[in-house]
């Protein structure tokens, strides 16, 4: 049985953020844990970025500081996620040890100086890596403070270097077994590419002309696997000295590097880092949709392992969180689902590359509106921690999504540059939420069976056994919306006979898909009662198999832009907002699906968590809500009866 | 006497496309030839991309696959292209012998796993191409399917290697003969750029600041060479086998990086790739461009090598062809002289980087669209042939164009990123075929005396005999219309005094050129009754030497915008569409130039080819044209007396 | 006593140019003396980029042709500005010593071919160019043309290479003395960069993500130190055998790569390239702050080293100047402060990567348009040479900057890509222009006892002696404008507690800098009367301690845009360009800072220098300007009184 996010959490929702004290005189540490009481700070994460502080010099320890460290935050309360330092290798390393650093696929070295100037598949770095965590994991495995483990940091390295190519050929070797098998999968036999040794295969390094898409395609699946076997490496590690402590290492939302489906199966506690734009109007559905694919990877309750109090530094302008909205976004992701609610970083930097990314505690200080601001978050969370943490959260819609469809799909001699995958399951998820209707993500090969409803923005690429899966959902009952470009390519990337799987075009009624019709940016089509983008299609219908509704002008005028079939609905554009919103609602009532609260105003979300609705306001505007029945508001107290009035930007959470 | 593509052709037009049998099973193969026969393919190009496997290690052959294939299509009654395999060498290429693959500018090298990865200056790759181009001739030139040879594609590669640069100074050496001389016609003393060895000379790599133009121009010419040098080097051989088979490599369209000119000297058959964005509401007039130019490079009929049934998959949004529209372009080739309509490729590829990239049977296969227009299209190919091939087209007017001047004129120390040499050819050209005028290309140094109007959009470097070319043809009585920009530059790129040949200024009755006075994007200037796009120039005339059309207003009010002495107009703007193509019309008109046919609606394109006259409608609306006397509709059968009535992209082959 | 511009100018004003005659036959040079002498041309710059003419292989030296120049020049009473030759190292160097090549960040090697291809840091080349320097000094310390040296050209290279990166170790060991200092200074405890010795440091190389900015910064000093070594080194050489003959290096304005408050003081004679672009409505207004920037680095009369008699080539669009804007822009640098007007260059080149940027005698040559010009305004400036030279300009105002300071606020990673600091300076440097204030610029550090106002647009980091200065600057009596993002970090970019120096905030008002908020491209924020742009603050006012304009609307309702604590006054936003005048204005009027002269229409500058009233039109249109008093207007010698008309781009120069 392995140890799980409650094994840290204990009741409590964790509350702190990345602390990295050896940036700061001791004296400020003392400073820190007054204002982390204050502020019901009850976890830090110690560590991330303390390799060349831990290892001054090849293979010396200096962890006197660090038991300082722990010892006051255990005395003080305040847990400790701890990390393996494996992100950022110190100087010495590279200097030392050339062969630790990548290279691009232009040829060009990454040296330290940044961050994360490791090569996953160096023996060297690997080897290293493997002695500073046995060590840590030796020193503080009976560390009272010590609550969670934390692998490396947000993993996104790529390396075409000499070594990593040797590495990327035993995968393949492994993968293939035969060279006639790889020279297959890769459709070696276009553009004269078939190859005779193992020896002679590269990473995608720069060409003349467009790489061949599977080699692409495999040595993104090689790159989240090298990266795999360097967070097991480190889980293996400290797993010996700790079986009962969990271990997390952080994602960055729908980043493309990672297979988060089979990274998450890795993981004791699944955790994200989630960063909106304060000023983008859909921040709040991005955050929203980071939730509840990082709460399907979790499979239950997960960390939110940072955010920005306010502006991050990485944006062309970065803009602060206006007043209350930290509050609401970090109430939102415990609606729906987080039991940790953590920040990078604790006291913001006054040096170094991220002295603009905000902190708990800005340049401000302790008077600062952002530091008063997290006392409240922390307060309101710890009134609510133990009547929600452990709960789970009920959705009858499952989207679904893959990386390696992302993967192949994002190839440089697709169709269209402006299909951008991010974005469509952002406007297919926008328009759930929009419509309040609670969903999860799945993996295409997920067991379907527990959801009414399930809606695939895009899978380019879909095995056999998901095309299986999917035809199995909706002969037992399921309902299936489907948007374009989906089933396009078998596992190896190689187009299905008829531009789309034979079995799903029946699914849907298609008897021939004459033409892919891509639009440009800003261009729309018309449908009868809506309008399309991005995307459209010659499709001619199975006769009388499907409902269809048809475009209208144009080329393809009365062909069917959306047909449906039973339960099996395909959607040939991207419809605009609303109409997306009206489809997949209409969809889901024949499903027997209903949102969670009827008649909200615009901009509120509600979700139910165990047994509390929360009601969170997205707009700047306050609004009234009405709920029916009478509820107990955990947050103000107040007994609510009928209605709720919300300010902006304001959150109940009602308890029946 | 050297073959030509009557040879190939035998009074058919060749209908067929790339055939890459290698990717697919041999099953397939037989199903392709039912296909093809159905669609009245006649000819197909095999082994373009093959090198892998026909020669999957080093020095192994492998001809069984092929041999069948030729004998299964010589059954079949379809001719074969056979191409030489050069245009991608295998990989073990590139791993055993590195000095075969090519570096960028910037030093990176472009390694296998796309297409096009050999360093036309490598010993190595050029003794490998020799021998499976050796080996290819002997076994096949008998064989009674084929029909031509194609040498390589696309020609297009740049090396700024360490060996290119040896051959870079060799082909210097044989061009300058001393260094005092290179120096010289560098301009070397301008950056202290002296020479003192012929080893201190490099290619145009990586520089702080500008670089010089002279070295750019002559990397340009010495790249174009080092090309031409594999062409011939690999026609050379297949001629020995066959000497009366023509040979052909086919062009990128207005490419840069080929002397097209001195090339379609070196072929016996030019070819060409054309692909129009079906979007652009002009495809109809580049596509003309397209054939004028490489009617004219072939001094007779010519091959449409590719050209795509659907989509392409290289532009950042790729759009398929609206039904009737590949017929039309397709006709459009024959109205201009193309003895041979073909395509990229049969059978669209399920693999490889280019599986979005069209075939005549596309992923819909047999029954989609795009196939059964591929069918008609064939059927009527094969019906019109016989009166086709062979026959010429007369043009009046000449339009002037030398890549030499192109490569001079594009260096980054320009006076305006914003003059574009295809794009201003493509306004001049644009503004001909709006007034029906056909047209062909030329030279600057071809014998212009067939021709009652010359046009020269812009000729920027002019050698001293083009200069007398162009006095001599107006002194013999021609009509010569000349663009901004033009005879600025010597052979060396060294501007003449003045900013533009003294000669030329006579003849146009400049007196000065005082300043040139480029325009941003977007602006316009105001000339008496037009407007003027991109640029304009500060000119002082010959007192009473031309006639003026002034600016109005700004800076140069009252200079003059275009100055006619004679037979002589130089416009130093350029007009906008409308204006542009009445300048024209009046200039031909006085030449005694007539359009095709008067009164067409707006849309329909006019050309004569041998004794039949082609109408085609480039609009989605149907139009009447009015065509005095009787005529026999050939594709429809109708007998047309005074007027005929054209679909939307439709189109009337009509005889006398 | 070192030498000054009055040794060279000797009461005249410097007007000539680069002359570049070995790009010419020799008869060439004698029509080119006929033509200077013609147009008052006294002064040329020799040299600049011969190395490869005079050392056409190593060690070899060819100084006839120089010989002969220096004499002929001298017979025609043309003095002498002679160049090192040092900027662009022949060919042969190169070649023969790779290690003279700079490398970029990327890795890549800049060659020949170009210019400026040179390593800072090689000692090699550094031995080159002094041999090359000694010789040059020794042969014509005694030749009479001679006036003065030149060192370089436009010192603008950077060098990431390795022998850069062991400089650059050394001179951060003298910096630091300490790696535990470097380890401070840099913050290096930020993402485990700590250094263990030395040799583990580079240049900010490649890297994954963000660099140190400290290491960044600490880059950029040693690279200008590095450059300044070069310039010191040669002027070390000449000054030997020449000790009363100034030298100058010419600056580019606002280049962000030398400290040129530093430089300045290492030259005898600072000079300066101006090239605003003719198109721009505010190019006058672009002219004047390098005019007034550079004036003040001489703390004296300055050389315009370089500027355009027509056109540039290095835009995306190259503007020629319209008639009389030329001698607007000549005489303008001579109202404000020069004394040496030229050009680069003096005959356009026919050849070389700038043959299309513009010459004193262009292509249209001696009656083209330019040279006709260029002749009136060398007469011009012979007339009232005499009773300019020499004299000052006096201000009351200085605008203050920093290059350290930009240097550190351009970190990649800041919160907004939008803010530029040339550009915010420009905004304020316009405002006083428009308002007729006339200013000096200084560095923060500077005495300022001597101004009424100081301005700062934005200096970001501050030390604490330039703290301290401001400080007492005030106290003093002294009225100071400070924009946002002033006094944010230390010496070592280290951001101070608070966001603001505290001492600055006191003085100020300010008791708490809650965030900033930057705006996003073009949009404004809503000020009591005025809109800003850029960027916005949410500050909290010490109570009573300042008057405030507050923001309206927005997050920031009723928050202080501007404070104002007595003379101090603080500018949170960007006004637009009205509102920024007028807040000038009002604060200068407050200081008792008077406008040059009272109203004026829009776009007339008026500048005194000496007992001059300098009236300047850079409008397209004529205007008469009220001018109390009766005046003697020197270049058209008509008595002035009461009023002076100025037809488009006029000028009068009035002697009370």
């Amino acid at each position: 049985m392995r140890p799980t996010l409650a094994d840290a959490a204990r009741g409590r929702i964790l509350f702190g953020g990345d602390y990295n004290p050896e940036q700061w005189p001791e004296e400020t540490w003392h400073e820190d844990v007054r204002l982390m009481k204050a502020a019901h700070v009850n976890s830090v994460t110690l560590g991330v970025f303390s390799w060349s502080t831990l290892e001054p010099e090849p293979g010396a320890r200096e962890f006197g500081w660090l038991d300082r460290l722990m010892d006051l935050l255990h005395e003080s309360g305040v847990g400790v996620v701890l990390a393996t330092p494996t992100a950022s290798p110190p100087p010495w390393m590279g200097r030392l040890h050339p062969d630790t650093l990548p290279r691009d696929a232009d040829g060009r070295t990454e040296v330290w100086g940044g961050r994360q100037h490791f090569s996953h598949s160096s023996a060297t770095y690997r080897r290293y890596a493997a002695a500073i965590t046995e060590d840590l994991a030796a020193r503080y495995a009976g560390h009272p403070a010590l609550t969670m483990w934390h692998i490396n940091n947000e993993y996104c390295t790529f390396d075409y270097g000499d070594e990593a190519a040797a590495a990327f050929r035993r995968w393949l070797r492994t993968r293939y077994g035969t060279l006639d098998a790889l020279n297959s999968a890769w459709g070696t036999a276009f553009w004269s590419q078939g190859y005779d040794t193992w020896d002679g295969i590269l990473p995608p390094r720069h060409a003349h002309y467009l790489k061949n898409p599977a080699q692409v395609l495999d040595f993104r699946r090689f790159t989240s696997d090298m990266l795999l076997e360097c967070f097991t490496a480190e889980r293996g590690i400290v797993r010996r000295y700790t079986p009962h402590t969990p271990v997390t290492s952080n994602f960055m939302p729908l980043w493309i590097g990672q297979d988060a489906w089979r990274w998450a199966g890795e993981e004791d506690v699944v955790s994200v880092d989630v960063y909106p734009d304060p000023r983008d109007p859909l921040g709040g559905q991005r955050g929203a949709l980071v939730h509840d694919l990082t709460r399907s990877q979790a499979r239950g309750p997960w960390m939110l392992m940072e955010q920005a109090a306010g502006p991050v530094n990485w944006r062309g302008v970065n803009h602060p969180k206006p007043r209350g909205l930290g509050r609401l976004w970090s109430l939102q992701a415990v609606a729906r689902g987080a039991d940790a609610v953590c920040y990078f970083q604790w006291r913001q930097s006054r040096q170094g590359a991220e002295k603009f990314h905000s902190g708990m505690v800005s340049h401000a200080g302790e008077q600062g509106r952002t530091y008063q601001e997290i006392r409240r978050i922390g307060a309101e969370l710890a009134s609510v921690g133990a009547e929600v943490t452990g709960t789970r959260i009920d959705a009858d819609v499952a989207i679904l999504h893959d990386w390696h469809s992302w993967w192949a799909g994002a190839h440089e001699g697709r169709l269209s540059r402006e299909v951008d995958l991010p974005e469509v399951l952002t406007a297919w998820h926008r328009a759930l939420w929009e419509a309040h209707l609670t969903c999860d993500f799945a993996h295409p090969e997920h067991d379907l069976s527990g959801y009414r409803l399930v809606v695939v923005p895009q899978l380019y690429l879909l095995t056999d056994a998901a095309v299986g899966n999917l035809l199995s959902y909706v002969g037992d009952g399921g309902t299936l919306v489907c948007g374009f470009l989906t089933g396009v390519a078998d596992e190896d990337d190689r187009i299905r006979p008829g531009g789309m799987d034979a079995r799903l075009r029946g699914l849907f009624g298609i008897r021939t898909l004459h033409e892919w019709w891509p639009l440009e940016a800003g261009e729309t089509v018309r449908c009868e009662g809506f309008r399309g983008t991005l995307w459209s299609e010659e499709i001619e219908a199975e006769p009388g198999a499907a409902e269809t509704v048809p475009y209208r002008g144009g080329e393809l005028d009365g062909l069917p832009a959306v047909l449906r079939n039973g339960r099996a609905w395909y959607v040939s554009t991207l419809p605009e907002p609303d109409a997306l919103r009206e489809l997949l609602a209409s969809a889901a009532a024949g499903a027997g699906v209903r949102p969670v609260l009827a008649g909200l105003p615009a901009g509120v979300e509600a979700v139910r968590r165990g047994g509390l609705l929360f009601l969170l306001n997205h707009g700047k505007e306050p609004v009234t809500v009405h709920v029916p029945g009478s509820h107990q508001e955990m947050l103000g107290g107040e007994k609510v009866t009928g209605s709720v009035t919300l300010d902006r930007y304001g959150v109940a959470v009602l308890r029946p």
